[in-house]
């Protein structure tokens, strides 16, 4: 298990409050010792959770100080009473912390459906508060985890200004795995003093190169959300779009989402392999979305992945029921650097040689429409019967 | 194994000759004594086989005389060879009945990308027309199977112009099920007489309403074949819209395509249950449809009943991510008649009672929009580890 570093200003904790089995941490607040300047994305599913309807209404703030999070319980369909609960979780952080309830944001992930037991929440939030520290990164990591098998944290520095600035990344996420704007849960904390509107449009704009760019099961939850918090205690002088530091910054927060979102992949339910899908040459860029979504989504693609198998017509099968415009002698189809597809049938390559390929616990599938330049990469797993034995 | 009683004039065969390990059948002929009125539908994938592209040519006649059909090889992605291969299929047929190649339509499913070994099929399609007879729809039906675990038949009758009108169904699918205008393979035979237009406007919307409205793994076919032929043997006047029995001729022909599409959801591969989701009360017919297909194809609400859970919060879910527009607070689901979901929360029917009806072996989910009137139905499957294991 890697240890997660805070940047400067942050503490967190995880306890364990009674949500999940086993006596394993289940509730985590990570709190700045000052202002903190956020920027947040949810999930756009329809049905979202009430914890996710109560920081939309945060988002007139340009500010936060916590971020309170159970699991075991995603606090969805719950109606009125799941937005009362959802409330009172940032009450009773705000009280316990000695601020406002809307300096608070909530977060859930779990069963839906199911009211929270909010007498052990409300214990487990006095329990966390009370064991905040600088290095309770790790017990927090651990409190939000689901179905997942390992936490998934990242911590990198930058120099800016001639500070270090430190950015750290904590995730959850293994099953109801597809973000459309946003992935479970991902916090990412850095001390750089950083402008709101600059945070929030570099979020947006990495969201949907990382986070928004993996698939486990193509199903797409009701609590996906991405905080990012800045304490802006490093010393630096404010990040926006203009500082000739904001560069290095942005590539420092995008290597942090995505090794977060990656490692989401990688711990996918049952999965065994991480799969990295590119389409190119697609004729637009709806259609490079459409295609690479159909074979990084297929069952039967994912399960001769699971297989170590070399299986290209189902490739070409998704393809073609994609939706995306596609003359079938021009697709070409390669397994990491070796051709599979040439003129839409099988390339002269050895089957040897690719089932080498596709038994590695990691690979790419690249397919070239030849329509035009448009692309789309995805990075998926594979569908092993282990993901079904945890979904049934 | 239920025996198939072809209609009057038909005549059929199915023999190993060497696709299919084990010695089991894998090559079929459906054969008319006299020419056949005939209407077709094709998959709508890209990507579609040589075999259905040869028979998209067919489509300028209105009548054929034969349907040759093999299983263990697609014959898709498989070039201008591929489409040889497929001429050539129909043209040794044509020559031992003694007709044209036009006449004869060709189908092929099993593994894509390869290409098809002609001396085999060349000899198996010489001894099966040797063998055709009345009583061949058996052989000829356990012919075209894959991975299916059992054949798919189906037999009725009805009085049309005081003659005895017989129609016979015979079917393949299991995986790689989701039709878009068609599904896999399947036969439906008459002995009536019926005009070219009329068969292949009813055939056309009854494939809508029966055979594309089921699903397995949510992956379209390129081999996707439903044909119909009607020998015009039992006496009757031609039937066409103006005929007085083309009502009880059309109950007929849907019966036997929705027994034939309901056989495939039952023998999905590694399916245990059979079920049906109906979205109603949706603001639009492509709202219900993407309600619909959300909830039937997502791996997770499909895993929770392989388990036989009620965990409803999925089904929530997958409507909120579906595209369709959707309140909340308005959405009311039943399994049965149970109510599950009341405005948008917890029903209070006792989870016993929900686990019962999903344990069953069949069962239906009812979600109500409270939006519109539009609705819409699909025939859906369990995804259980079996499904993995076959196709890994």
């Amino acid at each position: 298990m890697t240890e997660v570093i805070l940047p400067q200003g942050f503490m967190a904790c995880g306890v364990h409050c009674g949500l999940k089995r086993g006596g394993r941490e289940d509730l985590g607040v990570i709190a700045c010792r000052g202002s903190a300047v956020f920027a947040a994305v949810f999930t756009t599913n329809r049905v979202a959770a009430a914890p996710v309807k109560l920081n939309r209404s945060r988002m007139v703030r340009s500010t936060c100080r916590a971020v309170v999070v159970n699991s075991g319980n995603a606090n969805a369909c719950t109606g009125e009473r799941g937005l009362q609960d959802a409330q009172r979780m940032a009450e009773l952080t705000a009280r316990a912390l000695g601020c406002e309830p809307e300096e608070v944001l909530v977060c859930s992930t779990g069963v839906i459906g199911r009211p929270l037991p909010m007498d052990r929440i409300a214990a487990g939030i006095g329990t966390a508060i009370n064991g905040l520290s600088a290095g309770g990164g790790a017990s927090f990591a651990r409190a939000i985890l689901t179905t997942d098998t390992c936490t998934k944290t990242v911590s990198v520095t930058v120099e800016i200004d001639g500070r270090q600035i430190r950015l750290a990344g904590i995730a959850k996420g293994a099953g109801m795995i597809a973000p459309r704007m946003a992935t479970m849960l991902a916090y990412i904390l850095t001390d750089a003093a950083v402008q709101a509107a600059y945070l929030r449009g570099l979020l947006a704009g990495v969201t949907q190169r990382t986070f928004n760019r993996i698939t486990v099961d193509g199903d797409c939850s009701t609590n996906d959300t991405v905080i990012a918090m800045a304490s802006g205690t490093a010393g630096n002088r404010e990040l926006s779009g203009d500082h000739p530091g904001s560069g290095a910054f942005a590539r420092a927060f995008e290597d942090v989402s995505r090794r977060l979102a990656l490692m989401i992949v990688r711990d996918g339910e049952g999965a065994q392999k991480l799969v990295t899908v590119t389409v190119k040459g697609a004729a637009s860029a709806e259609d490079a979305e459409k295609a690479v979504r159909a074979v990084a989504e297929s069952m039967l693609v994912k399960a001769a992945w699971a297989g170590g198998r070399v299986n290209w017509g189902r490739v070409m099968d998704a393809l073609g029921y994609s939706g995306a415009r596609l003359e079938e002698d021009r697709v070409e189809i390669r397994y990491d650097d070796h051709p599979v597809v040439t003129g839409g049938r099988a390339a002269e390559t050895p089957v040897a040689v690719l089932q080498e390929v596709v038994r590695q616990d990691s690979f790419t599938v690249t397919i070239d429409m030849h329509l035009g330049d448009h692309g789309a990469t995805l990075y998926t797993c594979d569908l092993t019967e282990e993901y079904v034995r945890i979904n049934r």
